[in-house]
């Protein structure tokens, strides 16, 4: 990548480095909270989020769901701040996600967690923040500050986080020792997609919108490289899972409509060649997300992933072509990618 | 509203009667369900459901948060069907939500639930279906067959079977007298909003893409409205919660951007009210659904929605106004309203 001239763009790639220090941070603090579970009764996780970490809150349903057994249920918190009517969490291990940890509503839906008596993390780059005092354990994102309005090394931090949670609480030394090469994978990944971003988002200059789809685990990837092009270039993006897609909004079709397809190899990969077909026969604009050559090839833009991300992973990995067709879009719009139109840094909702 | 010429049409005047039919079945259903888990240890729900039906979750979500005090989890039947790693379920009330019954990853994730010894239960209209088959108790929708494929009649009636199961469950004589009123108001909502939405579909002839807001309660009513957009209309129509939204895609307002905003009275009211007002401020194109008159007067289009309908049974009656909002921009464009493009009644996903 040649010299970062925007914040954005240093932010990128800074990310294999802010995996390192993070994933070297929370793995004793994870080590502990695993420590915690043990002869607490716990049968699910609630997580509270907003912004691109619920995107990550996403992630954690596919990783604790798959690895820990745990279901996870997106908290809803209007039902605290508004309607003042708190779920009872018996069972729960409630966790928070906030880079700033500023967020009222999420801070608040882990105060109740706590005084409920359910055990309580957070994950979040501000250690003195809100939040962070709010849990009684810890999670911090080793990110340095991110200037830039779109989050970028804080979501790919909060994945490693929860991942480094999962596999520690499991004792799972195989995953554990798969997150070691997770920032060089990370690093590889800016390196291959760098290019053809750069060089293929003048195409989409004038394009108002586009769907975004994933499945399984890349379905959180698929959600923030959507909320990364609303935010940079302004396009009406929408995030899908392949099979919702297919229940309704399929009918949007046209040929030449943008279809960002996030398809890192795994076991959805079948499902997903076969859809890749069927929009390429419906003449959608394919552009493909991917490690699998049959799917690269029913693309009209190619954004290749690095092979070899074991795919528990690939949310962290796949972001990055999106990140990037953002940064690059934004440019050849005429757009300043650090502080788009309307939004400031720290959003505080209730 | 004059007689009707297409399916949907009549569909969606079928209504009132297909919610007194479906209250009808369900009550004695849903009391059943609340004595099965009388000794038996719940501590949350999970609900497997996809499209129009998800939308139907995400109304339990706060419903059941809300008067049961159980949270909400949304199944991610990939981990099922693709995966092959199901969550454990001890604590779990598991729900499986599907008109057809036929979902095959809808009917996996009861099956597996019911192996576990969870308890479960099917909404459904076809009581022969594999989904009602899966299920230990069924709640029946009582809507006929729906044969447009824009679902209506039966999103409805699931919000109806839900909240019959959550007043029920609670023994809240109160909710189960309210319930008894929701029909007429639906009456009155297709009767106040038929008008406005024929005579203004037209402005929108030409517009591509729209975001559907709503928060709390009308949440799931803002998904369920951008839904029957992009099915019916080809509309890029995107769901945010109010909040949501304020974290990054609001950068995608300018001037004449069309919001529709799902706002009946209720806790959120001051909050909506101050957003309508950020929402003209920035010159977007408001289409208000909402009985407060001060929301109402923000908006460039007013669907009016009845007074007096309470709030937790809210989204049944604010769909209303958007079904027909898609049932007029479908015939202002040209289009069949009864068979989009590229749809079957019944998909099926895995």
């Amino acid at each position: 990548m040649s010299a970062a001239t925007t914040v954005l763009e240093r932010e990128i790639g800074e990310q294999p480095e802010a995996l390192t220090r993070t994933l070297e941070t929370c793995l004793p603090e994870a080590r502990s909270l695993g420590s915690d579970l043990v002869g607490r009764d716990v049968s699910y996780v609630l997580i509270a989020a907003r912004g691109s970490s619920d995107n990550a809150g996403v992630y954690a349903t596919y990783v604790f769901s798959a690895y820990n057994g745990l279901p996870v249920a997106l908290a809803t918190p209007s039902l605290y701040t508004f309607y003042h009517r708190p779920p009872r969490l018996r069972g729960a291990l409630v966790i928070g996600i906030s880079q700033s940890g500023q967020s009222e509503d999420v801070v608040e839906v882990l105060t109740d967690a706590r005084k409920q008596g359910a055990l309580t993390a957070a994950v979040t780059a501000d250690g003195g923040s809100p939040l962070a005092r709010a849990a009684e354990r810890v999670l911090r994102l080793q990110t340095g500050s991110e200037k830039a309005v779109a989050a970028t090394k804080t979501f790919t931090s909060s994945l490693a986080a929860l991942a480094v949670l999962s596999a520690a609480v499991a004792n799972d030394s195989e995953r554990l020792e798969q997150l070691k090469r997770l920032p060089d994978a990370v690093d590889k990944a800016i390196q291959a997609a760098s290019g053809p971003a750069s060089l293929k988002a003048e195409r989409y200059r004038y394009a108002e919108r586009c769907v975004v789809i994933g499945r399984g685990y890349a379905y959180c990837a698929a959600m923030e490289i959507a909320l990364k092009l609303k935010e940079l270039t302004y396009v009406t993006a929408e995030p899908y899972s392949s099979a919702d897609f297919q229940h309704g909004p399929m009918a949007m079709l046209q040929p030449g409509f943008p279809v960002v397809l996030v398809a890192p190899r795994g076991a959805l990969t079948p499902h997903l060649t076969d859809f890749a077909g069927q929009l390429s026969q419906r003449e959608a604009e394919v552009i493909a997300i991917s490690d699998v050559e049959e799917i690269l090839g029913h693309a009209n833009v190619r954004l290749p992933l690095p092979e070899g991300c074991p795919e528990w992973l690939s949310p962290v990995v796949s972001v990055i072509p999106g990140q990037l067709l953002g940064l690059h879009l934004a440019a050849a719009k005429g757009l300043d990618p650090d502080r788009p139109r309307g939004l400031h840094k720290v959003t505080i909702t209730r």
